[in-house]
């Protein structure tokens, strides 16, 4: 059993964590679970679209993967100290610790990424140098030292081939193919604009400003309305 | 105003549809909903996933653009009297109709890929045949022919691409380029398995046994308990 805790904390942004669940649920004896203080529901940067937390942190003592999105809510999460405390208690059992996009600050700010080499959304990654990480810019995933086991991946979509190398190292090559092939990742984007360094100056201030708007949102549900998904939520847990 | 409407049955696979919510909710106007029955959780197939629908079919007459992700309850969504209803009944007004993966085979139920080109996740779309449509293997999208507004894309991640390029049609390349930046989809799979045509036998086999084992998967949430979330759905809705 390969025990995945993803961490879904409000106003996180959904590709971030659902481009890794979808590959790392198809490791053999793969548990995902959605941590948060309480299971319920938790709502996304767009306002939108819901999704639910499974299992709380304090249920969620020993994970063999922790991974955590990024969002325009990773400052919050980074701030709150169970999220911190969390973090740096389930780390040193772990087999690997992983982040996509701004969830690196928030192992950052966990104290997990200290005089370690890290990357990010590539409009926050030098944030990362404020607690001691040293910011990467042009590594979409930056792969663990000898030893470590922390694995960070750049912004949003970085995180499909953050878990595609995930699976390889957890279950083999073998098997990360025939994910791969499962989710049929054979990508071929009609624009090639992916990268600040292939992007236009037009194109980064365009994505600039709707970075900023997403900071304009509405905040997350209220703790108060998680408890009307609790029972929906006890059918899908394990 | 552009209102986009997910239609989110229970077993979907939910990067199917989390890579066009991404990248559309970012067009200018964008007003995402994500439709079913009623509003309420939805559990994917993997189980332990569950995404608030927020809007019901019937609160959704006319969206802008429609679309169906798919995944083990395609087959169930597609004999659905008020799945098929609802799309032949948008669609003439709607300006896209779109799928992914075996969202597709939804549509074709519902009439709206007759005598028409159109694609699938690759365990399924010879199905398509089954409702007048032609099966495409070899195209990641099939793009609508001149005068029709129905677009098809591959198994699960080529959601991503369809949503960039329908970005690009709504909102012109310049917006799509910098939602491309905004998810940073540079991609860099580790491996190179993602088209059946590049991956060896022994993947697809693999891959297979997967996809036979969610379509064992237990059954969808009780529509009961859908109402437990009745509450922090209406916070969402817009």
């Amino acid at each position: 059993m390969t025990q995945i805790a993803i961490v879904v904390y409000p106003q996180f942004t959904a590709l971030d964590f659902i481009g890794p669940y979808e590959v790392l649920r198809n490791l053999p004896g793969a548990q995902v679970r959605f941590v948060w203080h309480e299971p319920g529901p938790v709502a996304a940067d767009s306002g939108v679209l819901l999704v639910g937390a499974t299992h709380s942190f304090d249920e969620t003592p020993s994970p063999d993967v922790v991974l955590v999105p990024g969002g325009p809510g990773f400052a919050e999460a980074a701030r709150d100290p169970k999220v911190r405390t969390w973090l740096t208690s389930v780390a040193p059992t772990a087999d690997w610790v992983a982040s996509v996009c701004t969830g690196s600050l928030v192992l950052a700010a966990a104290g997990l990424l200290e005089g370690k080499r890290a990357t990010s959304h590539w409009v926050a990654v030098n944030q990362l140098s404020a607690w001691g990480a040293t910011p990467v810019t042009d590594e979409r995933i930056v792969f663990p030292a000898p030893g470590d086991r922390v694995v960070t991946a750049a912004g949003v979509s970085a995180g499909i081939d953050l878990g595609l190398w995930l699976a390889g190292q957890i279950a083999g090559a073998e098997r990360a193919k025939a994910i791969q092939l499962f989710i049929e990742y054979d990508p071929q984007p009609p624009f090639d604009s992916g990268h600040r360094s292939k992007a236009g100056a037009g194109t980064v201030s365009r994505s600039m400003a709707m970075l900023t708007r997403d900071s304009l949102r509405p905040g997350p549900l209220k703790a108060a309305s998680a408890l009307l998904w609790e029972s929906a939520v006890r059918r899908v847990r394990r």
